[in-house]
């Protein structure tokens, strides 16, 4: 489906600053409808805030918004995200492997959800804000898992459906997204990146770290107040 | 991780015949953890009666048990199994193309949540009863589907993960599972295949059209009530 020769986008929208500035970037090229999903993690009410504000920004009517609740990601547990009995730790940019905050092949939920809307839809772009070099490491943030997802989404839906899941700042650091969402005017003050359920960023988890780092090097002021900023 | 040298396997169990059966000959190759999802599908309520009546054949004791609830793919709609404004259709087993009780994309979902949770415990084996020829001609239960979410699986998860998908009857024809599931004494009479959600089954749909055929062909009465059985 096509209005006014511009197909539909389905723009993944965590309430995160990449997934912020990826929404806007991509209504250059789509007529967008918004996902946005909870799975239980801490900050979920918080996340779902942040999503409606980047939904009422780009003007996306509720009938193009679509929240799902796939809790049982909580109750499988086994990140710190979602399972209680898991602290959250500090950050450790310099890491090797795969750090508990690691929500087990997250993101092939959100991208089937997004497919499926999309085939009702006749949506044919979908697009999803994972950064592969400048961030925690998490599997299904690779290039190389949205290329075989797209093989999969190929064979697994109505030949011809044409949906195609697009990860577009994969290769970008954040540091450029700061850049881009800034020249775009995009909201910053609206989103969350910490991980922690704090009533303000806790400036200390990995997402804080690397937020406050790309906020940094982009030479931008971040909006968000922060209960610690490290030096 | 392993119980006494077997490896844990995960198996997709719908409560209708085809993951009945699987489920009864996969615990040959792993010691099993069951999967349920609803999906707000019109006979949600009798198949999860029939799931947990495998997982008490099986043995299966309730924590390794997991019910999921993904009811935004009724939300979603596009298909009569999940949407009551579009009528199940009555059988056209000749059909060309893909039916409209075809749930855009839905084995996807049940694949990654088998995912995550093997993921979380450590199976190895997910098992998922699709059947390809002798079916509606869904895409995501075509066996290059499967193929494709396993290298998604490889990339999408922790390196070494070791978690593979498998569809052990994708090329079987359902007679040949009605066979099987006779000698290793499956109790029939505990699963429910109708997309219809009447107290019996309405012996004219899709799903019923094909069990009959399938049970008519391998000699074995079905010990299902119907509504109707057609000559």
């Amino acid at each position: 489906m096509t209005t006014g020769g511009r197909p539909i986008g389905i723009a993944l929208v965590s309430g995160g600053m990449d997934s912020m500035v990826m929404a806007e970037f991509c209504t250059r090229e789509s007529d967008l409808a918004l996902l946005h999903v909870n799975y239980g993690q801490r900050t979920e009410a918080k996340e779902l805030l942040c999503f409606h504000a980047v939904a009422e920004h780009l003007k996306v009517p509720s009938s193009r918004r679509l929240v799902a609740d796939i809790g049982y990601l909580k109750r499988i547990g086994g990140s710190a995200l979602t399972d209680s009995g898991i602290d959250v730790p500090n950050a450790d940019l310099g890491r090797v492997g795969v750090p508990v905050t690691y929500v087990p092949f997250r993101n092939a939920h959100l991208v089937a959800i997004a497919v499926s809307w999309a085939e009702v839809i006749g949506a044919k772009n979908i697009y999803i804000g994972a950064v592969a070099a400048d961030s925690s490491g998490y599997p299904d943030c690779r290039p190389e898992f949205y290329e075989a997802m797209n093989e999969t989404i190929r064979r697994g839906t109505k030949d011809g459906s044409g949906i195609v899941v697009k990860a577009p700042f994969v290769h970008l650091l954040k540091k450029d997204i700061v850049l881009m969402g800034k020249s775009m005017g995009v909201p910053f003050e609206q989103s969350w990146s910490c991980y922690r359920e704090g009533e303000k960023a806790c400036g200390v988890c990995d997402s804080c770290a690397l937020r406050l780092r790309a906020f940094a090097d982009a030479g931008v002021p971040d909006p968000l107040p922060y209960e610690t900023v490290p030096d």
